[in-house]
């Protein structure tokens, strides 16, 4: 059998314009990719859908595990103990379709351990999440600090064979869809709508973070979104 | 509701002689402990059950999560792909309860990236895994600089919420028996056997490694081998 020369790279794949454009950019970069869709209780059928087409459209392997599912009664387990605080927890109403996305504890660090292991099993030499300077503000396992350290303990575990990197870490989000434009990413294929319905709803926080970058780059935006008063 | 004032420590509990001591430990240090047991495919239902006695015993809550279960097919999926190199993948044969333990990939980070979702969750402050200086030639994600790094990156992740850390990282098995020892830990309880059967076989890696943790630390050693050809 004939192997590839290039090196592999494992993209996290959401199905959204960040992730989707990364896949895009480590391909140009002629990187051997593999896609991989990590579902945690998010609003997963409608993103699936969007990282397949993305994947398939790239000519991507795309792998995908469903964790969220093996966490869940962890989660209501804490949820419903005497230890500690009640908190909102992700994964609580799993089962409904339309349910909206929250913040999963410490899910960029348990998403890249999975990529991980992944990574070890394959043989993929680098780690690539789309991690952008827009979201640091709010996400603080999408901060430089974060996958600087990541990436450290990352090269201790594996003496040195896995590479996290974050190539969007310090561009913007409207950065990242004009550089998508020029990648010729198929961004009326990328999902990123928090009610997980079958259309954009356009007014939900993502929606309107989506159009704005758009906007801002001065791209199309080829998004149809149910609310169309744009 | 009165709550406890004690600050809150997960400790990943294998049910083995390390992990138990840990968990003997910090509920000695005064901490209020919340056991966490991961099933990443391993020989999971007597680790488990010792696990479960354990906790019991020092009357401290068990979490439990069979994460492997979901992971398995992304490694089936690894395994027989045409990406890379074909490898030993450890969730092959998951369902055989008499499965030998195999090396996990990334197998730490995982478990503690699982840990500190936790933590958020019921608000701990501390991650305590029993890596210990025996494991460093064999396991790069048992040593000092591995978990150095990511208790940076939990830092940073959880905004200085979690610490991640490994009490026993620079002492020997031998070091911890003596340890159980003092502290009262119940180790007829535990179990690290390779064989996975009711009892220990007497013969495998770990087998030996705990045998001979016993006669270095000068403790009497309550296990039942069935090799007794001591």
């Amino acid at each position: 059998m004939i192997r590839s020369t290039k090196p592999n790279a494992i993209v996290l794949l959401s199905g959204g314009v960040d992730s989707s454009t990364l896949l895009y950019q480590l391909a140009y970069e002629d990187y051997d990719v593999t896609a991989l869709s990590v579902d945690y209780g998010q609003r997963h059928v409608r993103e699936l859908a969007a990282a397949e087409a993305v994947a398939h459209r790239a000519g991507v392997p795309l792998m995908h595990t469903a964790v969220g599912r093996a966490l869940a009664p962890l989660f209501a387990m804490a949820n419903s103990s005497q230890v500690g605080r009640q908190v909102a927890v992700p994964f609580g109403h799993y089962a409904a379709e339309t349910m909206k996305a929250t913040i999963v504890p410490n899910r960029n660090m348990l998403l890249l351990s999975i990529a991980g292991a992944l990574a070890e099993a394959i043989d993929a030499r680098v780690i690539a999440y789309a991690a952008h300077a827009g979201d640091h503000p709010i996400y603080p396992d999408c901060r430089p600090e974060f996958y600087a350290s990541l990436n450290e303990a990352f090269g201790h575990a594996t003496e040195g064979r896995v590479a996290l990197v974050a190539p969007f870490g310090r561009i913007t989000k409207a950065d990242i869809v004009a550089r998508a434009h020029v990648l010729r990413v198929p961004l009326a294929l990328t999902y990123s709508c928090y009610m997980g319905g079958e259309q954009h709803c356009g007014r939900c926080g993502t929606c309107v973070e989506r159009r704005e970058a758009f906007q801002l780059a001065g791209v199309d935006d080829p998004t149809r979104y149910e609310d169309v008063a744009r």
